[in-house]
Order: structure tokens, then sequence, then C-alpha cells
């Protein structure tokens, strides 16, 4: 009864990873190197078209993940099988416990491209097994997050009911993908088992197939309603939403006020010309005496279509959104990516760049720390990714470089209050601090989201945030581009 | 350590549904109706864009949920602390085995918008209960085993290898969709976890952190080619791929052939223009006197820029494709159904049609058989639909209805042989045919994309294969558009 839990803590997954991951591993150990400490970022180089912002999430799963990494008998079995690994490398990950120090942003913080979310130093053993699962929960989590996160601008403060489970990207595409969305700031889901495994509200009423099964629709709307008078949403579309649907929805919200029981009057609209259908419903409801009706729209929204129907008027005030939610459709991938950024030799941290063609795919060089900079109303006004020797400015004119070019100085001029945006999350084996409650991580995205300013939420031409680099992580850059090492 | 294998055997995930099924089946119960025989069919509207077919998949994990679908008392507790349901409904599902049958086309088959891919007949307590999680597993593998079939045409016959994890939607997105990438033809995964749990081949060498940890490419090449002689493919665009990465490659190959160590030269292009490198690093190659070279080239690839690659004679001979593939990038979901077909009363099957105001939009009603018609050639020339009581054409002239203007009657000129589609998967409670091992449902995939005519296997505009209505599924939504009930 308990083993599917191992999944959702994330156990069993020592193999979540790369065949290279174990090719390099293997050749780590026997060219003796497996021992280096080195530093590896994670962050990601541009957001979704039109986004202004995007919402940390997964580090908590993925600290799960590290929690229980462990290559147990099976795994072990299974790479022999292989015939690519020798017996020395598979006692080494027989006895492996990553001791690796993760540093990050919590989860649920805003963030933007290029600076660093997650800073992993350790082993390169250990650091390079887990790119993979680390890629993989971050990735996903943060681009459905952030989806979620524009789809509540849209809505405006009503309510959006995530229903994207049937075409989630398999079972955990949904369950992952629940977490996330209620994390960028979604009220409830449909999907069951990520009410339970998660804690998130759960919501939902019935289907076309309740009023099908049903000799008229009359009739199963009365059936449901007896079963269900205190949280009745009836579905108004199965045959044709204004000559019945409607019309039998207020007959029997009448006839519940008429025994008493003064269910709010809701229906829901999951086909046709919204808009309209929502005015015509509101009218036909308000004219039959049903007070502060609820009306549920679904049917392919998203954030611009949410707009859209907000601008003409829409009689509707909850918003169910699945497919363009879980999959973040007009972009169903985070580019983020995990890169060396030092290795140690002796006492000393050697910093390491990736240098590409594509002068803005280069690396920030160099072990780092965050700060996020406030100006007088508490409202963020930049970020300087510093090296972790340095010591960040407090306040006041904030100078650093920019990122691409390097050379150039920028200065943040309204800066009032730096705060440090990396937490060490994980160290010695364990967590470092106590993973948060889901509603915790929700609610500090929508407190940052709520201190925003407005020019990086829109949902067209969103202003670019300012990351800079500070002086020393900027010279670094600047010297490491000249001579990579 | 056994406890990881039970969500790769989809154990666990009664609660895998939307929280409507549930409340639902409360209300079929209460209502005396729980018991009411119905069948619903699986199938979906369009293919994603210049798409010509689909790869059915996702029909044994979905049968694995299903032979070890059962609530369990955390499941129960769950549900209760919800406030929502009675005692007798969680009674009721604490007894629950499903004892539905399963008819569906045998995963791997070539399948068309409109046409049932699964058939489910049982009470519509179960029923309703499973589709959220058909949905969930039928629509994302079979839309990743279409694009994988896609890519796989783009690069003729070339190795395709898949190395999506770190982009896909969470650890089951990428075990779910390496598994669908394998069956639409994809030679192997980097993804480990999804080589043990389903006997997938799994490949892959280094990353670019391999090279930038040693001190000079070369070394880091050397010491790569010490430990995986036989397997070795050098990834050469860590610092200048043609002034560094090549000859660093060319000069380990030689001292490997020098050594009496017949490895065949191997690089890996992951930047950069691919069609340019290739060929210079080719030329490169064959003048050092190197034979055979293979040229893996990675960088977000996908069918239309491989085709372009193609087309300018790039020599590239092995194709990693990651993100576009694991995401399905141009189009991230699919958008299969599960409508209400045909419900029992007394002795009779009584047909029931979903009618919507987009008439392209309403169901095909009854209970239904699928026959795929072959011309003389052996060669797929379009399936109809019929009703399971009638007896399906064999061979000549074979007509049918259109299937959105069903007073159209349409023949198909070439039809030499009707294969039936659907096998029965499932009843009383367990499979009915062992589950096949993957390798021959990519094999039947294979098999069927090769006798597919060139027409449905255009990357643009593809010809549309017919499916199309018998005469008693016409007859029958002819009169219920005019008549629903």
């Amino acid at each position: 009864m308990n083993a599917p839990q191992a999944w959702f803590e994330r156990k069993g997954l020592a193999l979540l990873t790369d065949l290279y991951e174990l090719t390099m591993m293997a050749g780590y150990l026997k060219e003796g190197r497996a021992e280096q400490q080195v530093t590896f970022d994670y962050f990601f180089r541009s957001l979704a078209p039109h986004g202004g912002f995007a919402v940390a999430a997964g580090l908590n799963p993925f600290l799960d993940y590290l929690e229980h990494l462990a290559f147990e008998e099976d795994d072990l079995a299974y790479l022999r099988s292989l015939r690519i690994f020798d017996e020395p490398f598979l006692d080494f990950l027989a006895r492996f416990k990553p001791q690796c120090t993760v540093q990050a942003v919590p989860e649920g913080t805003l963030v933007f491209p290029h600076e660093p979310i997650v800073q992993i130093s350790g082993t390169i053993f250990e650091t390079q097994l887990v790119e993979t699962a680390l890629l993989n929960m971050l990735n996903y989590q943060t681009l459905i997050a952030t989806k979620a996160a524009r789809v509540c601008l849209a809505a405006n403060g009503e309510p959006v009911l995530e229903f994207g489970l049937r075409r989630a990207h398999g079972p955990d595409g949904g369950l992952s993908g629940s977490r996330a969305a209620y994390i960028g700031g979604c009220t409830s889901t449909s999907n069951v088992l990520a009410g339970k495994v998660y804690g998130l509200p759960v919501s939902g009423t019935h289907a076309h197939s309740w009023v099908m099964s049903f000799p008229t629709e009359l009739e199963a709307f009365r059936a449901f309603a007896r079963n269900y008078p205190d949280r009745l949403v009836l579905l108004v579309d199965t045959y044709d939403t204004i000559d019945s649907g409607v019309p039998n929805a207020i007959k029997v919200f009448q006839e519940l006020h008429e025994q008493g029981i003064m269910a709010r009057p809701a229906i829901r609209l999951d086909s046709g010309d919204l808009a309209k259908l929502s005015k015509t419903a509101y009218k036909m409801m308000i004219d039959a005496g049903l007070e502060n009706p609820l009306i549920v729209a679904s049917n392919d929204l998203e954030e611009d279509l949410i707009a859209d129907l907000k601008r003409q008027g829409a009689k509707i005030n909850a918003w169910g959104v699945g497919t363009h939610l879980i999959t973040s459709r007009d972009c169903p991938s985070l580019n983020g990516v995990y890169k060396l950024v030092a290795v140690r030799q002796d006492d000393k941290w050697l910093p390491r760049i990736k240098i590409s063609s594509n002068v803005e795919k280069a690396t920030d060089p160099g072990r780092k720390r965050l700060v996020r900079y406030e100006d007088a109303d508490g409202r963020p006004c930049g970020d300087m990714i510093y090296l972790s020797s340095e010591t960040p400015a407090e306040t006041g004119l904030v100078a650093g470089r920019h990122r691409i070019h390097p050379h150039i100085t920028v200065r943040l001029a309204d800066a009032r209050k730096g705060i440090e945006l990396f937490e060490t999350v994980f160290e010695n084996g364990r967590r470092a601090i106590q993973a948060p409650p889901i509603q915790s991580i929700r609610a500090h995205t929508l407190e940052q989201i709520e201190r925003l300013p407005d020019e990086f939420k829109r949902l067209r031409n969103p202003e670019v945030y300012r990351v800079l680099l500070s002086e020393g992580v900027g010279q670094l850059k600047e010297a490491m581009l000249e001579k990579p090492a």
C-alpha cells in the first residue's frame, strides 16, 4: 500500500539521468578525478514569448530526489547488463551518497534569464550525476508555474481552476504540473492524486456524459442537484446552451431555492461563443430572479483569450484552464541549462567559462551569490550577480556590468535595499532547511507578483528586468572572454 | 528496494483522475445507476500540423494501470477528508475492481482522426473513473510516438537518438516519452531509467563539462578514449569546432589506430552551422586518412531542420533529438477525447450522440468495429467504422458514408482485403492478451510506416487518409443528427 509513495517522494530515481553522465562519472573515477571539487550553475537563457518574469519551481521535488538518491541492487544489475561499466565503478555507485552543497533561490521566487537559480558545489562525480534530474524537474515546473502566473494575471484575481491532467505529458506531467500551476497562482486542480500527494485544493463537478446518460437534461440536472446541492455547477452546453441548458439550470436552482436550499446559481460553459453566451446566460439568470450567478468558462482557454473575453465584457467569473496551461502550449519547454562555473585546485576555486560562437551564450564564470535590489517602495528594481567572495553593495547607486558586454558599466539608480536570494538548501547529505508547505510557496509567489511593477507584468512587450554582473564577475568575464583559462 | 517499481507498473494510481469523475460516480451510485452499462470511444479529432498519420501508443501502460486499479486505505482516507463523499460510496470504492471490457487497436498501429482507437464497455461507474488516466496516457504517448515517426522519416533511415529527458515534462514525461519515441522509430534513448524500466537501448558519451574539467581539450579527449575506445564519440564544439575540436579528435583517433584499436572515427557537433561544420569536419577526417566517419549532430533538431540539413548535403549520419521530440514542441498536445456512444437498456444497446454547434465535432454514435482496407499491394487505402452488429465488406468496391456529412456516399475503390483492427485487450478484471515486448510494438510501427503510401508521409501537405462511416453508422448518425435520442 505504501509502495507508490516512493515515486511521489522521488525515491528510486538514481537512474533518472542521461547515460553520458554515467559514462563521464566512470571516466572520472578511472582517471582519478572523481573527487575533483566543482561548482555548477543552473539558469535559463530566455523567457517564453511575451514573458516578463518566471516563477522558480521544482526545487523541493529535486531536494526530495537528492535526499533519497541511492543506487539499489537492481539499478546496479541493470548497469552491469549494459557491459559498459566495470565493477570498481559499480561498487563506487553502491556506496554513493550525495555530499554536495546546494544553494538556491527559494521555490516560488520570481527569477529572470541568465541569473543562477541553483548552484551546486561538490565532487564532479555527484554534480554531474544529478544534472539531468535537476534540469528535468526545474525546467518543467518553472515553465508551468510561470504560465499559471500569466493566466492568473489575465484572470485578474478571479479563480483559475487547473484541469489539464488529460492533456498532460503522462501521469507525472499531470502531478508535477498541477503542483507548479498551484504555486503560480491557480486556485485548485481537478487532479485528485495531486490533491492527495501535494495537498492542493481539488475541484470539479460533472461532464457531458452525466447529462447524456439520463433520459433528459433536466432529469440529469435534478439528479446532480439532489446529490450536490452545496457544490452545484451545472454544465449547460450538452445539447443547446441557450435553448435548453440555461433554462433547465435556472429551473433547478429555482427548485432548490423553493426547498430553502440557497445554493449559489452556477453554470459552466464549455463550448461556443463564450463572450456572447455568458452575457445571455447571465441576463437569463438575473431575469429569472437568481442573484450573483457564478459562470465558469472552459474550452482551450489561455491568457490572451481570457484577456480578450474580459475586454468584451464577458460575464465570466471563474476560469477553467487545461491544455494550454499544463503543457505551456505556446512554449512547451524552458531552456534551462547547467554549466560548470568553477573548479577547485589546491585551496583555490578557479573560474570556468563556456564560450560560444554566439556571444550571448557565453556563461558567467565563477562561484556566485545573487542579490535583488528593491526601491523605496519595496519593489524590485534589478538583480546583481556577485562573486561569492564579493561583499554586495547594500543601498544607493549600485554599479554593475552589462551581462553580454561586460566592459559596459550599468547602474541601478533606485536601490534602497539588497536582498540575498540564495539559501543553502542541502548539505552533508540532507536538506539544510525544512521543505516549506506548498501554501507558503504559493503565497510567496503571489506576494512577489503583487510587488512586481506593472511594466514587467504586461501580456505583451513587458519591460526587460535588469540582471547585471557585479564588478567582480564583469571583470572576470571580460578577461576570460579574451583568454578562457 | 522494490517500492519504486509500483509507479512504473502504474500501481497506486486510483486517484489519477479528475474530481468530477468521482463526484459523478458517487452521484450514479446514489441514483441507483452505477450499474448502468455503457460504451465509450477514445479518439482524437486532428493530427498535429502537417501530419498525415499518427502512431497509437500508451495502451499497455493504460492496461497496467487498469490491472492494478484499486483504492487503498490512504486513498479512501484522503477522499473522506474532502467531505464530499459519503461512506456508502467509499465502501463501494474499497471493494471496486474494474470489470470492463476494453477493445483497442494494438499499440504501434497507425491511426487517423475520428476513428475509435479504444472502446471501453462496462458500468458507467468504472468507464467514467478511468477516463482521465486513459486520456493522459494515450494522448501523450501517441503524440510523441507520432512526432518520433516524423523525425525518423526526415532522417531517412539514419539513427535518431532521443535525448529529451532534461526538457521533458517531469520525470515521467521523460519515461513515457522515451518509451513512445522508441515505438515511433527512435534508435535509442539517453534516459537510463527508461532503458531499465522499458528495456530500451541507451546511448550517450560525454558533455562539454568533461572537456572543461581537463586542462586541455586534447587531454580530455585522450582520457575519454582510454576509457571508452569502443564507444567513442567525441564532442568537438567546446572551444572551437574547426580550429581545435576536430583536429584534436582526429589526433586521438589516429593514436588509437596506431595502437591497433580500430575505433570508428566519430564526433558530435552540438552548435553552430551544422551543414557547413559537418562538411568541413568530414573532409578534415577523410583527408587525415580516417575512414567512414560517424558525425552525430544535435542542437534543437526537429524534422524540418533535419530535412533541410539533408537538402544542403550535410555530412551527418546520426541525429540527436531532444526538446522538440520529447515535448512535440510545435504541437505539445493531442486532442484525444472519450465520448459516450451507447447505453444499455434492458437487452438492447441504444446509441448516443454528442451534437455540437460545430458539425465536425458531432460524435459517431453506437458500438463499433474498425476495419482497415488494403489494396492489391498490401498498402492501406482507407478505414471504415462499422457498427459492431454489422458484417464488414471483405473486398471489392466498399461503400461508406462521409463522416461529417453522412448523407453522402463515398467508396473505397481498391480494397482487396479488410482487416479488423480491434482486439479485446482487457476483460474480467485482467488483460485478455499478454503485453507484447516493446521491440515488437516498434517493429509493428515500422512495418506499417513502410507500407503506408508516400503521399501520407510527406512533411508538408500530406494526403488525407480516408476514414469512412459504414452504411450502418452513417444512417444512424444522419438520423440522430435530426433527432438525438
